[in-house]
């Protein structure tokens, strides 16, 4: 057989508001709110090399699945859509647990900042772990990527929103003190999308949670068809990450 | 600086029609009936992990641009969609030449066949060269993929069909003689998007142009606003590739 292996380089640095793997939107798009930026690493941290790019509403970024250890990949996997459940190909789904741990994800391009060399663009949308490194960056062309009558097979449509979120007086009062941070409506968004692993959504007993959101813990439980959202702390130090 | 290099190895290799760069149609989509196989290699030609994969009408090949020498990549490059006259950042375009040389098309899906162990995806609308290797396969999400308010840049809408084709008696004949391969169709769409570089659409002297496709040469004039196919002959022998 061949050998074609080929190596790449990061050409950026993603920071984002997901600091641990749980609790990250199953797809790009399903937390408009969720921020990141993209820094460019040297030799494309030049302006030129996104010169027209802010004409652009969207960009696809092709990045590593960095968080996943090398070949812990599975001809099968059990989307989280269908339950648990149920095995299917891994390349019939979008799991990070792949033979090449790539990711795709379209996210919106919110501006371009640069300043003294330095290239960042400001993304929203995002479903990529802090630390992301990024392979590609490409436009998004509706006249080719927009397929809007292409079959989505078992994942026809965004997954159902199961959950209603509702905070305690303290995690009232954190988002409230911060307003400009979209906090509130970011725990909404993400918490929303109920970020359990599915075998545990049909526990009935009380379930505590936490997740790594802008650098903070947030801790929520689940009672019934609600996300009770806790407690908004910082991260205790010494904490990884 | 952290050291991220990544190393992929192919999961798949493409046989395409598409025998050389050029004439190859510069988005998926835009050629319909241009038609490629993927095969997929060990350890990931297995049926398992195509499972499901054929209740998706499309999806994402994320590839290696291999006719493109490693480190051919500026800062920005000339979009044939602005005439050629315009420099844009790399990453604002789909050029082949970037800094990590991966590819991105989504792909119709026609077919899976399964056959003493071997796995052969059957492809539509493809633009990617013959001997492709590809990274990884990924099922085309419409609810998080398809965009349809994006806005796309410099190149909103797909490129202008500039020419008409023409056929001459020979040629004529030769796609007659295997109704079943589309010949016709597959010329006359890859033709009418112009293959040209944009700096010689500008010359008015008549120009002779070859390009192989289905492992056939076809020769065309410019005629005006016509590309007339002269002839459509068997590779020479002693020809590469």
């Amino acid at each position: 057989m061949l050998s074609l292996a080929s190596t790449f380089t990061p050409i950026g640095i993603i920071h984002s508001c997901f600091g641990e793997k749980f609790g990250i939107p199953r797809q790009a798009g399903l937390v408009p709110v969720a921020r990141a930026t993209l820094e460019l690493l040297p030799p494309c941290a030049t302006p030129e090399a996104v010169r027209g790019l802010n004409g652009f509403s969207h960009l696809w970024l092709i990045f590593v699945f960095h968080g996943i250890p090398a070949g812990q990949w599975q001809p099968t996997v059990r989307p989280p859509r269908l339950g648990g459940r149920q095995r299917m190909g891994v390349f019939a789904s979008r799991s990070p647990f792949r033979p090449n741990p790539i990711g795709l994800s379209a996210v919106r391009l919110e501006r371009i900042a640069i300043n003294q060399g330095r290239v960042t663009l400001h993304l929203a949308g995002v479903d990529v772990l802090d630390g992301t490194p990024v392979l590609d960056i490409k436009p998004y062309l509706p006249y080719a990527d927009c397929l809007p009558d292409a079959a989505g097979g078992f994942a026809p449509q965004a997954p159902e929103l199961r959950l209603t979120v509702e905070f305690s007086s303290a995690a009232t009062m954190f988002c409230a003190a911060w307003p400009d941070d979209e906090w509130h409506e970011l725990i909404v968004q993400v918490l929303r999308q109920d970020p359990r692993p599915a075998y545990e959504r049909a526990t009935v007993t009380p379930q505590r949670y936490g997740m790594r959101l802008k650098g903070m813990e947030v801790h929520w439980e689940i009672r019934g068809e609600t996300a009770y959202v806790t407690d908004i702390n910082p991260v205790p130090a010494g904490s990884p990450g």
